[in-house]
């Protein structure tokens, strides 16, 4: 056993807690009054499987447990693998009372819970996510959903889980390109809500980059609180829940433009953060000293080159477009952001043919 | 312009009308005031929209309209046809602020809804049913999905349209067959709640199979209350909504055991009301007046030829099982039904035999 945090994610009868711990996973919290009935469907990939999957089921008691376990990586976050979920759900005959638990990094968590929204049209969800990006981003706020050949997450459903059970130790094993990705939107939270945590980052990014097992329990806890209060304000994303998105729209069209897999979604996100933040025309100092964090977690503070043209033209097909009125999420200054479609065109030219 | 009905469905913030009238489609109301912006995508089919695409097109004065054809027919009920149409609304690059519109049958407005459902997380979505199957059953309360080869509807969502247009002169072109098929639902409507109703159709049934508008709009508005209000107590089918699947086990057993496409829906679950209200033990002059009314309108009071084995075989996957106890929706009476797991084992046995 060992001590674990709770956070809450308020959302009336769809609230659930997010559970922060050192060695959660083998057994050392009890998931069984979570499931929906006696069986589940752990899904996982073939990277994640061989280390936790065993573990895992020490949390889940005398449950029957199917598995199924993806292949890894971006390029498989398609329709056809969320259907390979959908026929083993029904290989196993499972009914409204099954429990999809996802197992793993950001991927697995969005098909899953994807299957799971759609699978007799909704079935209970759990969150056990094992790389950082999961853990402090995509496996809190019930965003489920597979990516489009034209665009990233444009096939989804809104599916909160049951309850997100993170074992930060699962962040030992993971490589460390992916903890620095991960990073990315961990420096967001600060970014886009939080001046203090953003100052305690810049002091303790070396420690994080170690490892150091305190250091990341509060970033993932940080990041967890920030992203919950922002959910729970709105849930669909009505309005200023799309302050997560900071850094998204330059990000995704980076990914577009340079083919999926390439970087990685954090890499991406975070030239794509340094992007907004010039275009949000903050002071040089501010811009700065979120360049500075970035290139500091090792990821990169600037773009790929791209012609202008080409960014603007995978913008527009983002799906964050409101009836061809481009929004942007920008920084009023570092810690505080806003969802709006008044920016500067010039500027917005500038910031993109520095990369052109 | 004509008269109209309005019934609320009434679901707190996801509440909606459904307006029913004559003469509706081809400008006859305007559907302008319920689309979410400036963009649509009808789906229909290619037996329904030469007939009535350009018609609604009236209705919705001067939007952009895109529009999808899909092949008709139960066949096509596939994830594979509902990512075509999500295809359609990512090649016209539709956003957030587009509008799904079905216009069409109960296998249209199923694939359309769960497109809808899932395109950008859930988009907004409106009923333009044309068979009456669809008008006094399926294009009310929220149930949208596509079959698995192993099972209908265990794959979909639930995603409240924002307006359901009932435009009963449609029924005019309808083919007999599907229009006798429509009546099993309005006949179930008066089976599980309203046993004046039931009453009302012994007498009517000549005049509605003559397609007499006032019987037609009658009997439409009459099932789209029942339904309205029981959609209203239980929106997910925790409980209570389940009794509208009356006559549906046995139905769907039928429909897996034949092959789909062998009967209509509607003929199965005829068929499957009578099998339910054998078994529910009901005194055998109302099972008599249930199998009279069926016959009465040109449907099949008992099933195929089918095991036993074979019928059992295939409820066992049917998703209304739960934990492998099986339930049932039985009659105390005519016009009220209940769900439940207590039933006769050996009057299920005879009743299936019944058919062997």
């Amino acid at each position: 056993m060992s001590s674990a945090t709770t956070i809450t994610v308020e959302l009336g009868e769809r609230s659930y807690p997010i559970i922060i711990g050192n060695g959660l996973l083998g057994g050392g919290f009890d998931l069984t009054p979570y499931l929906a009935g006696d069986d589940c469907l752990t899904v996982s990939n073939e990277t994640v499987a061989p280390l936790y999957l065993d573990k895992l089921k020490e949390n889940l008691g005398g449950s029957v447990v199917e598995s199924i376990n993806l292949p890894d990586g971006e390029a498989f976050k398609t329709v056809e693998t969320a259907t390979s979920v959908l026929d083993k759900l029904v290989g196993s005959a499972a009914n409204r009372d099954t429990t999809v638990i996802a197992l793993g990094g950001g991927v697995v968590g969005d098909i899953a819970g994807f299957a799971a929204a759609c699978y007799m049209r909704g079935v209970a969800f759990i969150q056990v996510p094992t790389t950082l990006l999961a853990q402090v981003d995509s496996s809190v706020g019930g965003k489920t959903g597979v990516n489009h050949a034209q665009g990233k997450n444009l096939i989804g459903a809104f599916h909160q889980p049951r309850i997100v059970l993170i074992d930060t130790e699962t962040l030992d094993t993971l490589p460390d390109r992916e903890l620095r990705a991960g990073m990315a939107e961990v420096i967001k939270h600060g970014a886009i809500a939080d001046p203090e945590f953003f100052g305690w980052l810049e002091e303790n990014m070396p420690a994080l980059l170690a490892r150091r097992p305190e250091a990341l329990a509060h970033a993932v806890q940080r990041s967890c609180e920030i992203k919950a209060d922002v959910v729970a304000s709105d849930e669909r994303e009505a309005g200023r829940r799309a302050i997560l998105n900071f850094g998204h729209t330059f990000g995704h069209a980076i990914e577009r433009c340079q083919g999926y897999g390439e970087w990685l979604h954090g890499e991406a996100v975070a030239a794509g953060m340094v992007m907004a933040a010039q275009l949000s025309g903050l002071e040089s100092t501010e811009v700065g000293r979120l360049q500075a964090l970035i290139d500091s977690a090792g990821l990169p503070g600037r773009p790929p080159r791209i012609s202008a043209t080409a960014m603007l033209g995978a913008m527009g097909m983002d799906k964050k477009v409101l009836r061809n009125k481009m929004r942007f999420v920008l920084l009023n200054r570092l810690g505080d952001a806003k969802v709006t479609s008044e920016y500067d065109q010039a500027r917005l030219r500038q910031v993109l043919e520095a990369a052109d």
